[in-house]
């Protein structure tokens, strides 16, 4: 009768419960709930496309549906009992932040508010606070501050403190009301354990370190009162201490163990970021990095505690125990990778709709695979979106270079999956250049998953092995593994990764010829980067792109007006 | 009673002639013959795609039955008499030399040649003589010879000499048969005045001078004998002098006068290449640039006998009386212009061919004319067939910048459109400081007679009106109007134009604000072509494209040992 953990993993569009024996790992079953709210979860303005927000009624109703789901499947399996649950681990998109009232609630749950969106979560991919990010940006170096130090000096609009902000400035009663705000991987927790004092939530060291601008303690509340009285009442409420994964915020509240009939010391674990429970989900070690490859990648590897080193320049985050406690934790990423594939089949190809665009996909993912590197002639830059991974500036955009008259769509798409390789490339260089151990890669996600060409290109232009991580649930994974520890069933990380984590389900070795040529693109792709990308003097091309960009700018504000 | 002029202008798959009033430019009629033999009058070989041939008895009977079925159709019109044709003019592609024996007839028109490929004549596009090219210019290059010195440097593997030793080399009986080898533009005039020992045929100074390596005199024999005893030989046979577009080379033989029932003194004019009878066709007068735009662009200007240049940097021909007498003729081009638009929709897009071409391209045109100069945000180099304007190398490729994840193919589109026009003002830019006056741009072609955003684009570009040739048959009517001339209907080319050739169908002008985006578009093209197409010293990225070209071609080696 060993003992169960479960993870639960709050999607964009769906929540996922997972259980799993916390001796073997065994993934015993798993069950999903599609929230009903807006449009698949997700509610827009149809004023403002930035706009993305999430009503928590969707949270609270999923958890509940999908934890019956999953023990009721689970009393089918021979021998399972409810009171082998020991533990919940939660994971959950971020940065989704929500107001609270005094009463640990979320505000829009109040009826006098069911209709107001700043007073729902403000979903990862709300992007409205581009201006705030902006203003937060400047503020912090026009000040001197420390705030974006382990950020590369960058902040998004995605991120906490710029959702706040923007929420102080549209709306301010709204704001007013809030007794303070969390991030959804607290929230949930929070409810799970039954907290009723906004006071008494805990904060995740994961989502604070790496969206909510804790290092070592929240900014300084007097210091965000000149960006927004607002930002200051906030700060002046939140914990000097943050709650690193792995560690119990408490245990689970009456109602629900009796609802549930679980043991009644079941633990809750805090909270983790899904990418960052997927990090640890698809066994993240020191010397491994996990790439966690979808529409973006999100790159994570551990540095010892002992390294000294505080931040990468280029590198989105250095939190210390912000994946696993006793590491700093690095998280990288780019801003596309399916999306740029995505963007080549959808919109680059003027389909006329009648093939599915998983097919064209296939098919060009087929005769792509037929090419040997540097046979297409192509080159490309991965900037479509912008660039994340190391040069931190959105104003950048996509190249494509080496066409002949003779040139293919598989060769481009060839290409483009090859430029997305040579962009993770510069992170791991990046990465070893500032010490962090990187001796294997470990991908997962549904490319990881699905398309071994991706896997062989990334091998070659590595010029190192790539895994796929053993799990398709590496997120909800990631969270139950954090259960386990929280509970004690593992003394850490170490021991529950031996434990619940199977090997990799597939290998890419890099072939020695191939990553040879690759290492010749890599160069020419360095000098595009050089040129295109970096402000160096007597560096000529640099404003090619930006000036693009201002021309097309100014010409769509004559075209609107 | 105006007399009346035919021009015949022999195409790559067909043969066209047209009967002008000689007084009033108008258009009678015209009749068109499509070759017979081979893939629609081109025959290739199937171990050899470069290969591409032409059967002389196609030029023959298409002459024939073109010339017929035009006089019959005359023969309809009120008022018009056989005896008004004073004169014959002829245009053909070029280089198109073909081998003759003593009696200036084809050699494979000979019983035991008729298989002989070798023996026909090398249509334009044969590019089977690559190497042969590439060892002309190297042993021009080793020796310090001047035969280059007009076409800044380079020699097409499509043009005389090319082809003539490449003969030599894989068919050395052919060549050795060979009395001579004619350009197609010297055996049609030398046909129709009945010429009968190949020493009396008058060589065109419009091919000699463009294709030939005439200048001020063929190259000296002695020196073609290093590089083949074939090529001295020919060139021992070679007049000393050519004659200029608008001169007769005498009078049509009997024969063919009592066949056709014209008069006994119908007058034969010296040759033209068709794009060159084209320019001539479309009004080409100092001041004006006519550009011909299909496939590839031609540009031809005229620059004053007096000016004392002879040559022009990366212009592929300055040729005295090249094109109009009294005149140095400046011809430049570019390798790919409709033919980047035809590899964007017909292999770019991966398309299940269910839409026919046109319709792209029509839907594409559509789109993209909805842009402002700027606004797709996007730029790119037109060289995904080499550069052959200025750069004169091959071995570049194309780029496209600027992509983001919503760029749209109607945005490529227009980006592609505009490449061309960028690569098109490099031209312009080049002859304007070589002292070529250029007030205004003729264009004539299918693009510019079928597609106005092309027309509107360059006319912004170029900041420069833009007017499209009134006849859709100009190479033809180049040829009449040198018939004209040739007997003495017009002084000189001056009056033929101005009695015979209609203003401009249509004229594009530029819009200011388009103008102004496209000087900084234009701009950021000349930095892309400084870094990727010149190798300027610290130009770190000009191997970029050639390094790209080399992994291809290792690459493909490999594939295929």
């Amino acid at each position: 009768m060993n003992p169960h953990v479960i993870g639960i993993d709050f999607g964009t569009n769906s929540v996922r419960a997972l259980l799993v024996d916390a001796f073997t790992g065994e993934e015993v079953c798993s069950s999903v709930y599609n929230y009903c709210y807006g449009l698949a979860g997700v509610i827009g303005d149809d004023n403002n496309p930035f706009v993305a927000r999430q009503y928590p009624a969707d949270y609270v109703e999923g958890l509940l549906a999908v934890v019956d789901a999953l023990l009721q499947k689970a009393e089918l399996m021979p021998g399972f009992s409810r009171d082998q649950v020991k533990a919940i681990g939660v994971d959950t998109t971020a940065s989704t932040p929500l107001p609270l009232g005094d009463d640990a609630r979320p505000l829009c749950l109040r009826r006098e508010l069911a209709d107001d969106i700043n007073a729902m979560a403000w979903l990862w991919k709300d992007h409205s606070a581009h201006d705030e990010a902006d203003e937060i940006i400047r503020y912090v170096k026009d000040q001197g501050l420390d705030w974006l130090d382990s950020y590369s000096g960058w902040y998004s609009p995605e991120w906490f403190w710029a959702k706040i902000l923007r929420c102080a400035r549209i709306s301010p009663e709204t704001a007013n009301m809030a007794a303070t705000w969390v991030e959804l991987s607290d929230f949930i927790p929070a409810y799970l354990a039954g907290i009723t004092d906004f006071r008494d939530i805990k904060r995740n060291a994961c989502a604070a370190g790496y969206k909510d601008m804790f290092n070592n303690g929240y900014p300084e509340p007097a210091k965000l009162a000149m960006l927004s009285p607002e930002l200051e009442r906030i700060a002046a409420g939140l914990p000097s201490v943050v709650v690193p994964a792995g560690r119990s915020i408490g245990h689970m509240r009456q109602s629900l163990t009796m609802h549930w009939g679980l043991p009644d010391d079941c633990v809750i674990a805090a909270g983790l970021i899904d990418a960052h429970a997927g990090a640890i989900g698809a066994g993240i070690a020191p010397g491994s990095l996990v790439k966690n490859i979808g529409t973006s990648s999100c790159d994570m590897a551990l540095l010892p505690a002992g390294s000294g080193i505080k931040a990468i320049p280029g590198i989105s985050g250095v939190v210390s125990d912000g994946i696993i406690p006793g590491f700093s934790g690095v998280e990288a990423g780019q801003a596309a990778v399916g999306d740029i594939l995505n963007w080549y089949v959808n919109r680059a190809l003027f389909r006329d709709g009648s093939s599915p665009d998983e097919k064209i996909h296939r098919e060009l993912t087929e005769k792509a695979s037929k090419y040997r590197a540097g046979q297409t002639g192509l080159i490309a830059l991965d900037w479509m979106n912008g660039n994340r991974n190391i040069l931190m500036d959105q104003r950048l955009s996509g190249l494509i270079l080496g066409q002949m008259l003779s040139t293919t769509p598989a060769e481009t798409y060839r290409a483009l999956i090859e430029a997305t390789g040579f962009g993770a490339r510069v992170i791991i260089e990046r990465l070893k250049e500032y010490k962090v151990p990187i001796e294997h890669i470990i991908c997962c996600g549904g490319i990881a998953e699905k398309n071994t060409l991706f896997m062989q290109i990334y091998a070659d232009i590595f010029n190192m092995p790539v895994y796929v991580a053993s799990s398709s649930n590496a997120p909800a994974l990631g969270a139950a593994i954090a259960a386990g520890v929280a509970s004690g069933i593992h003394r850490d990380f170490d021991e529950a990764r031996r434990c619940m984590i199977a090997p990799p389900r597939r290998s890419f070795k890099p072939d020695a010829h191939e990553a040879q040529v690759y290492e010749k693109l890599y160069g020419i792709y360095l000098e595009l980067q050089g040129a295109f990308g970096t402000g160096k003097k007597d560096n000529y091309l640099y404003p090619a792109m930006k000036q693009l960009l201002e021309l097309k700018r100014a010409s769509n504000t004559m075209s609107s007006s």
